[in-house]
């Protein structure tokens, strides 16, 4: 373990988080709604301990070991969690520390779960912050996965620096630089247009920029309590599933595109299964709106897309309180939250990659037992998938359910209903946000018990960060010699 | 395929469950109820055709291959089923066919969920054939698991061929006889031994023996509509937990034991996993009751530990209606119906075994993020666990869970709501019985709509039968030559 380094790192990271508060302390400063002073003092203390973290701890480079890179990775995303909540602490708008740690790790998170009652009535600043955290999220999400993740192991995630030759490199350390760097500008580049389609549909500026932020990442923050149901237009929500599925597919996928290899998605299996996937949640979850009567053909059509694309992605967006639904369509959004989106994107949950790999690999135990001499294979796009990737991804599959189950069974004894207790587990662990019952798209998290916050906090980080990177951490054999 | 073989096998099952119809013949005429007519029909069919089937299929003897295998096991149960509801049928106590078939299907995958209202009003002899169908099918159960399909090579169970060194023997067609014949003699025995101890606490021998089949099948059916609730009796229901825990346990176990190995039980690393989960149940369910006011501490340890122990072995008995327990004890009640018994007892489910494998190897991949460069096997009592047979488990887990969503989908599509449809599906392919909400154990499955009948039946047969033996039928690739 390199202190020193991971210091240094954690510094520059804390550094960065502070200066991009500038951005919504320049909105505070146009609204002049009272937020700028909060904003202000947030960005000198966080600036300034990343400054210090990172004098303090500069000294001769080393080569980054596995064990730092695990370290960095959720400590970097603990830290900026309680540095992004200090706006709300000192602007006082959403109430005591919990409160504002779990809105903030639900931004950095891309989980989009808020414990806010009147979301309107927030100043823009303070908004704008909030939104701007799903973004920054976002981004650090794509590095994470397909620079830094690979290179730990973590749950077959080495698989695709072999299934997607994207910007990916093959050390870790001198070139996660040159990988941030393309892919900040796909990244930059569909949220720009993002933005543009919006304005021209009319959406304000101020709003067309937070919503394009919380689509970007996934992550599923509004400036309206209505989410963008508010609105009422389809012009906006198609617009918005567009960019949620662009955002929940690989972003090495994208920068292939953008190089000319115009058949890159479809030759991409992941992605197939991707769009399998949300076809027929949309035709199914239409199919039990309409014969249910609750809408007819073409709106049951327009917000089966919509909830199917945002819950897939893991974005959480909502056009209409699912939670009112029949009990089919309420039945399958909740197992769509443990679909997620490809690896290699700003979705979360489980990922396509493996949920496509473990389907495999049930079907190839059913052919062994028809031919119990043959050597079958688990294939993903013509390549064999070495045995000890598949073991990670059963590894990661198990214990994202273990976590799941012992985190539905606490909040059961905090006292919510079962179906409740779930679905907040399996929107947070998932970075989904709105779940089912008293966590529906009717309501929020605001009146769930303070232990629950820090549970679903945990789940959250657990989820975003492929769970092994904050597990890892509390196994004592990690911090042996 | 031999198919001449396979009719051989299947006539000779056919004729045997039509013999053992005998028994409930008796008990009719001593009860004269007016049933005796409808079970000697029955009995004259079903020995008839078991005959008629065996008499043309009747041929040179052949070596029984792997898919033969397969075809016997799934479609001996499927005709038990199937004759078993005769008596059922033509005593008109149970209405349609679809009702019939799904008792039967509840009493020979000994999974105890009744479609019966007033089960007090049924005549004596149909209630013993009733409670009989849970013991025969418990005995083809303990020889499946222990001679056939390790042979088969289903989901891992090929594992404890090396496992439990008990009465199995090496090759399957010739020795099945033997092992089924020592086998027979502990299930027998243990079983009497029960009878007797309910006799001497005053049971009436009739509801003694139903009991004891129940019992020792982890069945669930019970003379009494309150079942073992109706007693009152603390003596019956530690009996009734003792013998619970006994037919969840390794049957290989109780051999080892008898023939003077007395630390066999100790040895065993899924018997300390087994008694690990129960005694974690019961110690969080009775600290929930308690706390939760429900009852005084020692009803509710008295309540915990029946239920724990019912419903980990997949019995299904009830002394209290825990659907009106709180929501923890509801919860962790539902989680453990995925536990089981242990692999080679009468108990249903994932089985113990595959879950503390799987818990392995979850700690395994843990361990390897840690130290990458590390080999390291998963072992079971000492012995490593070849990669081969995790794979099985992991396949087997996963088509388990794949059907329990794709039934709980299903079910939900046909009114149920989303805890009574995930908990019909769950103790259904669990073989427990009773389930949560509209299928409690206040309640019953005679108001589930006839598809969700089929579902819930075909959900038992998957179950009893370890999935893999069932589904294999249905893929084409299975019928090629």
């Amino acid at each position: 373990m390199h202190f020193r380094l991971i210091g240094n790192a954690l510094g520059a990271l804390i550094f960065f988080i502070g200066l991009s508060m500038l951005l919504p302390l320049g909105v505070s400063l146009i609204y002049a709604e009272g937020d700028a002073k909060a904003i202000l003092i947030s960005l000198s203390i966080t600036t300034l301990s990343g400054l210090v973290l990172y004098g303090l701890t500069r000294g001769t480079v080393k080569e980054i070991g596995n064990k730092d890179g695990f370290v960095i990775v959720a400590l970097g995303w603990i830290s900026a969690c309680l540095f992004g909540s200090l706006p709300y602490l000192f602007s006082g708008s959403l109430g005591g520390f919990t409160n504002c740690y779990f809105e903030s790790a639900s931004g950095f998170t891309t989980t989009g779960a808020t414990i806010v009652n009147y979301i309107e009535e927030l100043p823009h600043g303070i908004l704008f912050w909030r939104s701007l955290t799903h973004w920054l999220g976002g981004m650090g999400i794509i590095l994470l996965s397909l620079a830094i993740l690979p290179f730990l192991g973590i749950g077959g995630m080495q698989l695709y620096r072999a299934e997607v030759p994207g910007p990916v490199m093959d050390k870790l350390a001198p070139r996660v630089r040159e990988t941030a760097k393309t892919l900040w500008k796909v990244y930059v580049g569909i949220s720009a247009l993002e933005v543009v389609l919006l304005l021209l549909g009319g959406m304000g500026w101020f709003e067309a920029l937070c919503h394009t932020f919380g689509t970007m990442a996934t992550g599923g923050f509004s400036t309206r309590s209505a989410s963008i149901g508010f609105y009422r237009s389809t012009y906006f929500e198609i617009i918005i599933i567009f960019f949620m599925l662009a955002a929940g597919t690989n972003f090495s996928l994208h920068y292939q595109f953008l190089k000319g290899e115009f058949s890159a998605f479809w030759r991409s299996a992941e992605f197939r299964f991707y769009i399998a996937v949300i076809l027929t949640g949309i035709t199914l979850i239409t199919l039990n709106l309409r014969l249910g009567s609750h809408y007819d053909l073409s709106d049951s059509l327009r917000y089966a897309s919509f909830q199917v694309s945002s819950i897939v992605t893991t974005t959480g967006y909502t056009t209409a309180d699912f939670g009112s639904w029949p009990s089919l369509s309420q039945c399958l959004l909740l197992i769509l939250m443990f679909v997620g989106g490809c690896a290699g994107s700003t979705g979360g949950s489980v990922k396509c990659l493996r949920n496509l790999l473990l389907l495999k690999q049930g079907y190839r135990e059913i052919y062994r037992h028809i031919h119990p001499r043959a050597v079958v294979p688990i294939k993903l796009g013509g390549r064999v998938v070495p045995s000890e990737v598949m073991e990670g991804i059963w590894g990661f599959f198990l214990l994202y359910m273990f976590i799941f189950i012992v985190a539905s069974i606490i909040m059961s004894v905090l006292g919510l209903d079962l179906i409740s207790a779930i679905a907040s587990v399996a929107a947070s662990i998932g970075n989904v946000g709105p779940g089912l019952g008293s966590v529906g798209p009717s309501s929020n998290y605001a009146d769930i018990p303070l232990i629950g916050k820090w549970v679903l906090t945990f789940c959250m980080l657990l989820g975003r960060l492929e769970i092994y990177t904050v597990i890892i951490l509390l196994v004592p054999e990690f911090w042996r010699k």
